[in-house]
């Protein structure tokens, strides 16, 4: 398995002035890359606490690439419905060249109302454009000479710089959240898929993850290579009690802030996002210790962790990791503590063993089906 | 006087790879910061050698950020035609908190005839939708609730985030080459200007900050407090013969990368742009040396460049110089040189002086007509 942090911040200038905030942001990106994590990663989103620090991913990830060697930097997810697809692929591989290649892209179709209204986009519209500004990325990065007639832009015959540093281009991930067709299309694609394993139950999660590898395989592309992103919320603490309190205070704060992003749902129709009416209930009725019980979040003493780890690992299997460790307004320090636990006392026995050792073996064991867990982890 | 670098790339693949380009920009940006520059200063362009390296400045800043603690960043410029006013003002106050208030924004409508068919956007829409995404990233940054109905964008109620470090928000800067028109809404406007002295007769480029000037008293903005900024493109050297050689040699590169970029003007009419039709001609007749005696490039000694610099000063003014060091395929350390010497041998004669000093009686004299100057200067 691979482990990174995500710095999606859900503070607003009430919590944390933004200087502060980004000062934090980077010497948490420094403190990964010194800590042996694979990646940092960051969001893109407006307007509210949840996520409306960074809207613009890139801008902060170039600065942690200028502070960093080694780290891979993820944008997790940029928005091209939001952005032209001529001025993304540019920035992106501006970002890619300034960090020596160490950029993978994650897009997403965006889900709040609020940001499609502001932008002037309809939201039906959403998986053409997402579709669509993929696609014009990928053959922008690849191609020279590009001619591109979507139903949304058309340009060309365009070269675009400059070039990316990795060839054809960088690795693409693609988010999803509770659509199957989603993570067919990108298994199809060839692409990478990002998953938040809290939002659905293990079983569904597993539904996913596996239609997406059989549809790597199905369309040729090596099913074991397509990488799988799972973002936790996470808090590590060397006392077990008080990681649980005070996970459950930070969670309590972000499902807060994610309820004021979401509220718009409550009068927003879309067939393009089937379910997302029922987001607020869900996210309202989120219990904290249920969460942590069903294995939707890496929260505890480390040993607990390892233990919720190794249920991920059955039934995933090896995928990457992203930590998400700044929920809510935690201080500096706290982030700082579940990276450097989790780094010590957990990550140890789970990343990426060397080829014939004992940890091989085990790492390459079939993950046991969700239907093997308990009961209580599938209820969610 | 304020002296800054230009970082505007005028290479391609085939002269350096973007990685080994951002490389030396960032080593440039970090020395700049080291001579006691001013700022560091970098473009937005597309698909050409000619700029293209930068298709988003903010990026390129945030990294420079990163790696600086006291030197401004400014875009010079970012074309709001080109990007959302909600993602472009959220990015700009993005680079704002990274660099804790060190963020000048300059806008510029943009000229490049294939820069405007890629996005799909009318050039004779580009004054007004320069005007309005300025208006809309300013009232973003500023206010609270913003309700925005513009000819091209309507949003609202939104609060952005994060709010700019600097409040109401970072100093505004308005790129203008041949239009006056363009310099008297930047004054009327409280903005500050940037002009590119090499594209007109000082007369011409002394009457545009003349307007600017009034317009802004006229306006009731402090005529004094506007900064207007200049760029030039520079070689420095102890060797006067060489620079003078290696000037001309880089000054060629750099306008043939022009003439490719600009060809698109040849069969391209808009209203919006008066009189770039004869772009290329210009470009094409450009000859070096009667640049350099006519006070539109920094080039030569140490004593030359003083002396050229005094020129520039009894024209303009206390004006703000950015200097353009790394024109054509120049090795870093010809650009590194070229800042050196500027900043050791010509910048202490001009910075600002000490009220009450020698100096600030001589800095604070009227400067002269340029009628006053030699007729070789003004037969441009």
């Amino acid at each position: 398995m691979k482990f990174g942090i995500n710095l999606f911040p859900t503070i607003g200038p009430a919590d944390k002035s933004a200087v502060d905030h980004f000062d934090d942001a980077l010497r948490l990106a420094v403190l990964a890359e010194e800590l042996g994590f694979h990646h940092v990663k960051t969001v893109e989103h407006y307007f509210f606490d949840y996520g409306g620090y960074s809207p613009d991913p890139v801008t902060f990830l170039a600065a942690a690439a200028a502070r960093t060697r080694r780290i891979r930097l993820v944008t997790g997810a940029v928005i091209p419905a939001f952005t032209h697809p001529v001025k993304l692929a540019g920035q992106l591989a501006m970002l890619d060249n300034l960090s020596h290649g160490r950029l993978d892209v994650g897009f997403a179709r965006g889900f709040l109302p609020d940001e499609f209204a502001a932008f002037g986009i309809p939201m039906d519209e959403s998986r053409e454009r997402f579709e669509e500004g993929v696609e014009a990325c990928e053959r922008l990065w690849a191609g020279e000479d590009v001619v591109f007639s979507g139903r949304f832009h058309r340009f060309g015959p365009v070269t675009l710089l400059p070039r990316p540093a990795q060839r054809p281009y960088p690795k693409v991930l693609v988010a999803a959240s509770i659509t199957p067709e989603s993570c067919a299309a990108a298994g199809r694609a060839g692409r990478g898929l990002m998953l938040v394993p809290s939002i659905n139950k293990p079983e569904r999660t597993r539904e996913m993850i596996d239609l997406y590898r059989r549809s790597r395989a199905e369309a040729g592309h090596d099913p074991d290579a397509g990488e799988v992103h799972l973002s936790y919320s996470s808090y590590l603490h060397e006392d077990a009690g008080t990681a649980r309190e005070r996970g459950r205070r930070y969670s309590a704060y972000t499902n807060a802030k994610m309820v004021e992003a979401v509220s718009a749902w409550a009068h927003t129709r879309s067939g393009d996002y089937d379910g997302y009416q029922r987001i607020v209930a869900k996210v309202n009725s989120a219990n904290f210790d249920k969460q942590v019980d069903e294995g939707k979040a890496l929260v505890g003493s480390p040993e607990q962790v390892r233990a919720q780890l190794r249920q991920v690992r059955e039934w995933y299997g090896d995928c990457t990791v992203s930590l998400q460790v700044i929920s809510g307004n935690m201080p500096y320090e706290e982030s700082a503590r579940t990276m450097r636990l989790f780094a010590r006392e957990v990550m140890p026995g789970f990343t990426v063993p060397e080829p014939g050792t004992a940890q091989a073996a085990d790492a390459g064991a079939a993950p046991a089906s969700p239907a093997s867990a308990s009961g209580t982890v599938l209820t969610g």
